[in-house]
């Protein structure tokens, strides 16, 4: 008889630990991707401001099975699931499955404002990362060639969009850009005389965080340059800027870090959806009515304590996959399914810059250097689980050391002078 | 009253070479390139393989001339040079000159049949050597996916026109790509099956070697599986795979490393040129008649010895760089010119795969694993004067070591079935 065959949607956090977790167990396992390789997200944005290269961050699922037998990959998009007939249906064909788990992520999203999305990338996948590299280093480029005063300005004005982690890691990386790394390398600008902008519309910058972390967290922010309003809507973005509830404001590069939403899950699962298109599971992270199906990690709103969420972030992805192979093994197994999912909460981590962070670890607060040295500690050492620590480590320490960028390429388009403002598509 | 202005259009080799010459000289360098990085050719194909990453070879210009406070850069594209008002005419506006070098190198040609570079790109520019990787590593994606035999055997099966050394190291690498990197990554191929076979028109392969050095490289080739086909020409490159003198050869995956063109030159210059596009220069490397207008590099035709031209090759870029870069602080301090140009050949180098490399030095000539090692020591050593070399050393020794390519990504294209065979554009 055939072994049960496990497929999971997504090789991000979620799917990877339920792959790694299924082991030894007597299933045959598919991971379906549509792209080549396992991102770690976290580090994302060094990448955005071209402290670290995409190689740096992102490693072939192949490679990361090529010693788990019992793991096949399969490239390719998915375009929906047949719940009556237990199969995945992809452009690669149908696939087969006895348990599904669907660990799909999230995408950046702008809640009926899709128009803005051409003007401010948001940051979710590598050609994000890559694309907001680009326009932040032609930015700087087409400001050293521009001869109007008002274009070098708005070439030199960078505004990001939400004040959450990735918004508050980005708008302290670019300060750092423009006023240690790129400080020698013009002519004619000043790259320190460049504006970073953080728009939030919520009163504090990180809200899942405490109070006084927040403030340490915008004083870290100040302290490098970043100007962060709080209690300011965006109405508007366009090639020309950002128009605020405050007034308007002249920019060339506006970074979406204002929201993020699920993609498919509804006509995919048939399953009831929150207002971000997260999938409502049981507490067995199962759809209602099929006790093989699961959604895990960012793509699930998974119930955890006080009537909140189990947070969006890599470790409560893992915890869930490893939970849900859990699950499967027993069932495979013949033992009776364990309790419903219990997520653990180690912390919360935010990184200001290249000399502060904030911890918050519930008891324990952390902020500034210590924090920092922490985050850094934190994130290589998961890092380690998947491939090329050392490598990453003697980059990310020689960046560090030296201010200098290595991966400060611009790849894929060509030049554009600043007098044009052509929409940057 | 001003300083005299050098303009240098191109990043390469030799434009690099010639504004470091001229640091301590009284002039203004202002470097035009169309890309904001220098690239290390000779290691591209590593980048192609998926050995290295585009970042471990390719530097900011803006960083690497930092400190040297006479170096402007402008990231434009040129659109001609007006040698009456000395100037060149670029994207960004026209840019005044009082001497000119122009050191634009020279893209892959495809000598009148320009509809086979979708099929089959060159190897010249970073975007190239993505391009060939995502290629490469896609055509096992759909092996893995494809049903029909002989639809997976057309996927397994690469073609490298050309034998020169790109066309050698191409080959040698995706043989171990093929026989070592990916060997446990699949499940339903085995990637060893691939069939690499290089094509060469010629009676041997690396032809400007000797003939006992160019024996020795094709048996490392076969070592590795290569199937080299000397005497044997393309007549055409199609999707479906390439048309030769010895009959049709289905395959997904062609990669061209025949032929090299300089663009331009006759129409910005007015200067003679060869078959290749290539400017015909004086002893001295000036157009005829403009004794301030340099053409160096790969873009000129410069004269060596017994009939033969200068090799394309950056040593050769390297000193004509210096060279004029010396003429050019004579004349501006007054002395007398120095005399022409004289090429001073170091050697030839080709390397096949991990374990082979042929070295030509004239009287000495080196062959296998010992003239592997040098070819490594020769291509780090020259990193040195960059930026990184420690980080390029250790990515390269730990995949050297691991057989594992962390660079093994495919980014920038939707995944596509093999089903379909679309027009690779």
């Amino acid at each position: 008889m055939a072994r049960p065959k496990v497929v999971i949607i997504g090789a991000g956090f979620g799917g990877l630990a339920a792959a790694k977790a299924l082991k030894r167990a007597p299933v045959d396992i598919e991971i379906v991707d549509r792209r080549n390789y396992h991102l770690f997200q976290p580090l994302l944005y060094q990448v955005a401001t071209a402290d670290l290269s995409p190689a740096d961050i992102a490693w072939p699922i192949r490679s990361i099975f090529s010693r788990q037998k019992n793991v096949a990959v399969t490239l390719a998009e998915v375009q929906g699931v047949d719940l009556e007939a237990q199969q995945v249906l992809s452009a690669a064909g149908p696939i087969d499955y006895d348990h599904l788990i669907v660990a799909t992520g999230a995408q950046h999203a702008y809640f009926g404002n899709d128009h803005w999305e051409e003007h401010a990338p948001g940051l979710k996948r590598l050609v994000d990362a890559t694309e907001i590299r680009r326009r932040i280093l032609m930015a700087f480029e087409r400001a050293e060639l521009a001869q109007d005063p008002e274009a070098q300005a708005r070439e030199l004005t960078f505004v990001v969009v939400g004040a959450g982690p990735t918004g508050v890691e980005m708008a302290g990386a670019i300060a750092e850009l423009a006023h240690f790394t790129l400080a020698r390398d013009f002519r004619r600008i000043r790259s320190r005389d460049a504006r970073v902008i953080l728009v939030e519309a919520g009163d504090r910058v990180l809200s899942p965080f405490p109070e006084d972390l927040s403030a340490k967290a915008r004083a870290s922010l100040e302290k490098l340059g970043v100007e962060v309003w709080t209690g300011v809507t965006v109405e508007d973005i366009s090639t020309e800027g950002v128009q605020t509830s405050d007034g308007f404001v002249p920019s060339a590069t506006v970074i979406w870090g204002a929201g993020v939403a699920v993609k498919h899950l509804e006509a995919w699962l048939g399953v009831e959806i929150d207002r971000a298109g997260r999938a409502m599971v049981g507490p067995d992270l199962t759809v209602p009515g099929h006790p093989d199906v699961f959604v895990i990690g960012d793509a699930a709103k998974m119930p955890w304590a006080d009537g909140k969420d189990v947070p969006g972030i890599a470790p409560a992805a893992k915890q869930a996959g490893a939970y849900v192979a859990d699950v499967i093994a027993a069932q495979v197994a013949g033992r009776a399914r364990p309790g419903p999912f219990r997520y653990r909460h180690v912390g919360n981590l935010a990184t200001i810059g290249r000399h502060a962070a904030v911890i918050d670890f519930g008891r324990v607060k952390l902020s500034g250097f210590v924090a920092w040295w922490l985050w850094g500690v934190a994130h290589i050492y998961f890092l380690i689980g998947v491939r090329q620590p050392l490598i990453v480590a003697v980059s990310w320490f020689w960046s560090y050391v030296t201010y200098s960028k290595g991966a400060r390429l611009i790849t894929g388009r060509p030049v554009q002078s600043s007098k044009q403002h052509p929409p940057q598509t």
